[in-house]
């Protein structure tokens, strides 16, 4: 998907909600633990009760693997079960990859050629030839780590170089390896205060913002904030709507939570 | 393995080589490509033929997941295959994983739990919460990118930070989260001149070394500038020694290049 149907899709939907797919065993209804895909499962359900209210969907692929072979065959029945939805839908590999340039053409093989996914998220702290690799796929995205919603952020991201945070140098740096048409940035919902600053760094760029929800963070703050003229935001929320009960209605509930986030969107793609 | 065991093992073996198996369908010798799991076929060879010349082997996952669920599988083999020499070989996850608090632990589980990895290399970016969840694993290592070996090191890894470098900030920073008998750092063979100052950064820990061979780095200055008095370093070769071949006789031509490696290292072991 490029980035004038990801605009056309978030009018269309009156949305820019992507749904985390973190699919936890020790999380999902305990009915579904009989079937024999629990994860599929309930993956299905989700995206069934929620597709024409979100614009996309993101894995992270951690739970996945933690399940081992079973879990990755959970991934691809996800992924094969979202392909028809391919024009409405826009998928990440919340993978954080990140390697020499041999190497991350691998994963890129791996997420965009045998899952098809639109975009993976990447780390940026081995530069430009571990990124590079993962843009000479067409209309496929690199979502690169700019400022991250954990705590340990304040580690290193924040760190002044005499010419800006580090964090600033990532996004100003990756903005000379791809266009806004091929590179977003990882922005956490809970520092609304950067989301000025992190807009007039890169102003065309989308941002793919988790955090909003469980995390903490405050959607209108970071609409105003953050949003462009093709809005460049997509928020992601995964525990607050996935899990918005553990009972047989689980997928009925998440629907009633996304539809709360997407009301409360809406009124921001109005504007645009 | 514990830090005193992995010791004992670089003098008992006279090597503290690690052999990379970054094993590629397209570089492996075209007669293993009829058989039903050639990636599991070509590392027992290689395995078969070099595990008394090296300390452990470390594959990197990019290489598996980029064949999908098979590479998977090919994996979980070459795992169960290294599981009898659990006491005289050491393994590393290469991948570079990192995420935030209680994902990281979902990688953790996927690493130590499932494959039984002795180790596995976690990017620093998003900080302590992201390293931490891998480090409530009694004798399991976590193998942090301090410099890398890559062109790309030089985008972020070397910006100063008023404080010294940026990765000297990661090396510094880390041993607040994790003593010597846990943690590790990834530093490039390709960056010579700057081993002693890492070295007297993090005198007790180990530091994982890859881009020796096939990346340009040179053992001799390596180990003058980077040993410790238990060694202090594992060497990764992957490319140089695994695809010494691609005829028939790939396991001895591997073998004999570890040999050389192995038998450039022994002086330096005799030494400690």
């Amino acid at each position: 998907m490029n980035r004038s149907g990801l605009f056309q899709l978030i009018k269309k939907k009156q949305s820019f909600l992507c749904i985390g797919l973190d699919t936890d065993l020790s999380l999902i209804p305990p009915h579904l633990l009989k079937l024999q895909d629990p994860v599929f499962e309930f993956n299905k359900a989700i995206i069934d009760a929620t597709h024409d209210l979100c614009i996309g969907y993101k894995p992270n692929l951690a739970f996945y693997e933690s399940m081992g072979l079973k879990g990755w065959e959970s991934l691809e029945k996800t992924m094969q079960y979202l392909a028809p939805f391919k024009n409405e839908l826009f998928t990440i590999a919340d993978a954080k990859r990140g390697d020499i340039g041999n190497t991350s053409k691998m994963y890129a093989k791996a997420f965009f050629e045998n899952f098809d996914f639109d975009s993976v998220t990447v780390a940026p702290y081995m530069g430009e030839d571990s990124v590079t690799p993962f843009l000479s796929y067409e209309n496929k995205w690199v979502i690169l780590l700019g400022l991250t919603s954990n705590k340990g952020s304040n580690d290193f991201q924040f760190l002044e170089t005499g010419n800006g945070k580090l964090y600033e140098n990532v996004i100003r740096k990756a903005q000379q390896w791809a266009s806004p048409d091929q590179l977003m940035f990882v922005v956490g919902a809970t520092h609304p205060e950067e989301f000025k600053n992190i807009r007039a760094l890169a102003p065309d760029y989308f941002f793919l913002v988790p955090g909003v929800g469980a995390q903490g963070g405050d959607l209108e703050k970071i609409c105003d904030n953050g949003m462009n003229k093709q809005c460049g935001l997509i928020i992601n929320s995964a525990r607050q709507i996935i899990y918005a009960s553990k009972g047989e209605d689980f997928a009925q509930a998440a629907r009633a939570e996304a539809l709360k986030v997407k009301d409360a969107m809406a009124k921001f793609v109005t504007k645009l």
